[in-house]
């Protein structure tokens, strides 16, 4: 028997999102709640981390309170504290595998864009690709922007493997950083190499010292963080632009009750951005047109929607949690999927209406789904067919079952780092003019998922207001986004929300207190801004007022996210923790011992009042060190 | 309170093994049999793979049944299919990482041998550096042995990355075969790149198929088998020389009493051959008689022990589950040991006795061991530093506390492809003739691990047993090596123990009928091997009368081992299966649907006698396949 449902009022902070579980319910459609109570509560031990699987001498647990049959140790002799470092080094392995892995991908368009063996993708900023291949050690003199692509793509692809010393993008981190990690023996030496280290030492019989895999940990954090998202973010733009600031919209009322509605899903600008191209082809628009819709609607879920927003203002129909629903408004033709954090259960959602599943990497298979494989030389073909089958599909939507709530919210994007610092004349200084008066006492980065054990986007809002509040300027990525944007929180207008110091510093750039800088490879952006601005106080990345966190997360790639963020030297917090409560060691490592250690540490929080103030407090600190006001 | 012990008999077939757990009962030492009775009953939903905890919306578990309360999907949707597809993908890429990065560490020293930057290793085998510097296409005209292995270390650097198209061996792999792998789209790419792009599949909301993780699982062991295990042996081979028939003993009757027993643990040729070299210097010598021994006697355990073996005839002591039970003597000075399948207890036993723990290896740290690190260009002086440490243990020995089990077996071992190609007279002809004579009627792989869920060493044992008396010869590696040494059969005596045919054939050649090629990595002789034959017939390796078994495996390379074989066309046995009967699905495709795949599959079956029965149907239907008596 189910269990009573919760009160639509504990789920999530929006209507849009209640109407849409009211309307699931009525529709016999389950979604991520009612899974969540069905698999609450959860096993113990693996909430605990103490559960082990990595040899079938096992599977073995661990009692750590010693109450429990005595399972002190597993089978091959690993304690509680080595069964909990295991299993979260290969957690933020995953995360580091997957954000890499994605940005492996737009190396391999750059690649076939260098050597021409594609006609659907280009080098939009040929700008950026110089800078960056000039940063990369590339002589462009009297070269084509085809010769640089190729040239940079080799350089790049170095970085994956194990042969150079260093990382291309390693000179970003500021000098007392870099010396720090290469004491620590944590400066990342392969994008690939350290995932695949941290799973030869979690296996039986290798890494058996709990601190030394935490240390490691750091270091394939880092190779994410300054290696593969970096890379991916570069690259994106070089392919697809840099980001400016744009408007648009979000929320699901951005789905159009007489267009053909097409959602993008996943990670990924590759498959997203030819899926718009060809939605813009006149041809796909007489053919919508023939099929009774008055035009093409492409709307964005999680980072491959903040990837064409910041890029293109493709509005946001909705983050993590609102994935489900959007298909539960019964006005959606066709979800495209590229990969990551793309529920399984959406395919049986979209089975339950009239909307196609069209999954699109041949690394992201869905049992049941239809399959249209983008390859880069024929992307564009590819594009058009998922449009021409959303068109077909538009013909059998049912209207007495349509369902589109709420008003769209204006927003505000596109804050690349070349944004940032264009609006402030080309150069860090004038913000950090604006630190040193205390006009804006901080930067905090509030990045990441949702996760249905929190009430949705509640979080994220109530953090980011209480910090404006507190003149600290929010950065943010990922789903953070459409919390944060349906919150009112990304138009100028929302300065007046923030103290009085970041309120005038807003208004006089014409920005909101809350910059959206992307998807969640770019966080890379986050992290290089860092670095451009320790670096021109002469200072590490942890001398800085700058605080990270993610209210929300779920994901293997948060924690990698919040791990290589801690490693660089910023505070993190985290609104749930990791599965490590069973190590004390482990535990206090994450919460204290890592101040010692880089600088910095990760809190848990659940409540986000409690949250900001912590998170003030350590801005307040970081003033202080600096000799400025509090 | 602890549960009634389970008699000796039960647990392992070896007398020294009996003698050895009883003294650590007498002496109050926790075995690896005492905490696998402590971890069972195992949790039913962990051995079935059914849990995952992949991200922190769960952890879930599902009800494979159907009884369970509702748990049919985890939070994100995964049903119970794609949950144990995921876990045995990730189960692989460790497995496939562990070995891969063995490899990495056999180039690094094979680079700094190029590059003049140690003094301590060498190029012992000039030929074989040659031939395989030829195989990867590297021009050796007029260079040195130095030039060329830091040319083929540059080779074989690029297999790690994601640059090239394909690995420097794969050209080993029949036609046939690659044609098949490049039509499933499972031609490994890169050694690093198939495990990162298995943990960013099973990443949430990527590959959600679980068929086809299931194909990406035998690309990751692809990548091993063919790559990095591959690479590993023949830079092995290279480095400290090729292996050539050659005698020594086995059991723990191989510790001296009178002596300064040190046991060299892990799987790096790269730390054990070090100190057998420092143990070998007068110097060494000299200290220990003034410290009242009357020499330094060096042994193995598991694959460490294997590779000095192969190469030097060093005794072995024991194997996985030897581990503990050699320190349990009371008379080892110093395990010495590098990485994988070092149980995390033996620190604890070691402080039991005067043994000192010492690790060796950067990533391979154990919470409590004495840490000397070994470096190339610093390895023979740590190599003498050990042994020392050792030499001062003996001080404190307590006779009082000793027991040296029985006496040891002789063996013999070194069998390579050279040595065995070399004793046939440089072809494969004359094994070809013998079997489709049918005196050989076929060639079964043992290799593998322990499992204290298994009657210890009795599944490898019978399993051979039976297969010799059937004219097949046995080819083993790993694990099984001290069981079949043991138990005997590596003497060419034990041909006796034969079929006539085969038993006719070992005479005449005075080899043994079951032949020792090496380590875990070194299962790539055996693939290498399979690969010679089959391209002398213009077949398949899938075509051979030839059946692989890990009777008794426990670990994630072990499970790795084994899809490379199915993979690449050989059936095999499994004593014990991995964490997937949860899954109708992925237990289906192991058992019967890899079949129509790649042309092999999976068999389970822990009785060995009846295993043998299996592997010897196989090997019937593939000779009538071939056109020859079954």
């Amino acid at each position: 028997m189910a269990k009573d449902k919760r009160p639509l009022e504990e789920l999530t902070l929006w209507d849009d999102a209640r109407q849409m579980i009211d309307k699931a319910r009525r529709d016999g459609v389950e979604t991520v709640w009612d899974r969540l109570d069905q698999q609450t509560p959860h096993c113990a031990f693996c909430e605990k981390g103490l559960t082990c699987n990595k040899c079938v001498m096992g599977p073995c647990r661990i009692s750590a309170n010693g109450n429990g049959n005595g399972k002190k140790r597993g089978v091959c002799g690993a304690d509680g504290d080595l069964i909990v470092a295991r299993n979260f080094g290969r957690f933020v392995a995953g995360g580091a595998a997957a954000h890499s892995d994605h940005g492996r991908d737009l190396l391999e368009t750059l690649e076939a864009v260098g050597q021409g063996t594609t006609k659907d993708y280009a080098v939009r900023d040929e700008e950026k690709l110089a800078r960056i291949a000039a940063e990369a050690g590339i002589d462009c003199a009297g070269k084509d922007a085809t010769r640089i692509a190729a040239e940079l793509a080799d350089r790049f692809y170095e970085d994956f493997g194990c042969r150079k010393g260093r990382l291309a993008f390693l000179p970003r981190v500021p000098a007392k950083r870099r010396e720090l990690w290469a004491k620590l023996g944590v400066t990342p030496r392969g994008i690939d190499r350290e995932p695949v280290e941290m799973l030869h030492r979690t296996h039986m019989g290798v890494d058996s010292d709990p601190t030394s895999i935490c240390l490691h940990a750091a270091r394939v954090a880092l190779a994410d963080g300054w290696g593969g998202s970096m890379i991916a973010t570069e690259v994106s733009d070089i392919l697809f632009g840099t980001p400016r600031p744009v408007s648009s919209k979000v929320n699901l009322g951005v789905l159009k009750k007489d267009q053909v509605n097409i959602l993008v899903h996943g990670h990924s600008p590759i498959v997203s951005e030819m899926v718009l191209a060809a939605a813009r082809e006149p041809e796909m628009l007489a053919r919508a047109k023939a099929a009774g819709a008055s035009g093409i609607n492409i709307a964005g879920l999680c980072c491959t929607g903040n990837e064409v927003l910041m890029r293109q203002g493709i509005p946001m129909a909705g983050n993590h949690l609102m994935t489900e629903l959007a298909i539960v408004t019964g006005a959606v033709e066709a979800v495209v999927a590229d990969y990551q954090c793309i529920m399984p259960s959406l395919v049986g959602v979209a089975a339950c209406y009239h909307t196609r599943f069209i999954s699109t990497s041949d690394k992201a298979h869905f049992s049941g789904a239809e399959h249209v494989e983008f390859h880069f030389d024929t992307a564009r073909a590819q594009g058009r067919k998922v449009v021409e089958m959303a068109i077909e599909a538009f013909a059998k939507r049912d209207p007495g079952r349509v369902l589109i709530p709420g008003e769209p919210v204006e927003i505000m994007s596109g804050f690349s780092n070349e944004a940032i610092l264009g609006a402030l004349g080309g150069t860090p200084k004038p913000l950090l003019d604006a630190v040193a008066s205390g006009a804006v006492r901080g930067v905090a980065g509030i990045v990441g998922c949702n996760n249905p054990k929190l009430k949705h986007d509640h979080c994220h809002v109530t953090l980011a207001r209480e910090l404006i509040k507190r003149d600290v300027l929010v950065v943010i990525t990922g789903c953070a986004t459409v919390a944060m944007g349906k919150a009112g929180l990304l138009t100028p207008s929302a300065a007046e929300q923030a103290g009085p110091g970041l309120s005038a510093v807003c208004k006089s750039l014409g920005i909101p207190p809350v910059l959206h800088m992307g998807s969640c490879v770019d966080n890379s952006r986050i992290l290089h801004l860092c670095a451009v601005l320790a670096d021109a106080l002469g200072a590490d990345i942890a001398d800085l007022p700058v605080v990270a966190s993610a209210p929300e997360w779920y994901s293997e790639k948060a924690a990698t996210i919040g791990l290589y963020a801690v490693a660089s030297g910023i505070h993190t917090h985290l609104g749930l923790p990791p599965n490590i409560l069973g190590s004390e060691l482990v535990t206090g490592l994450a919460l204290e011992g890592l101040k010692n250690v880089v600088g910095a540490a990760f809190l848990v929080e659940p409540d986000p009042v409690a949250a900001a103030e912590k998170l003030d407090a350590i801005i307040a600190d970081k003033r202080r060190a600096l000799g400025l006001k509090a």
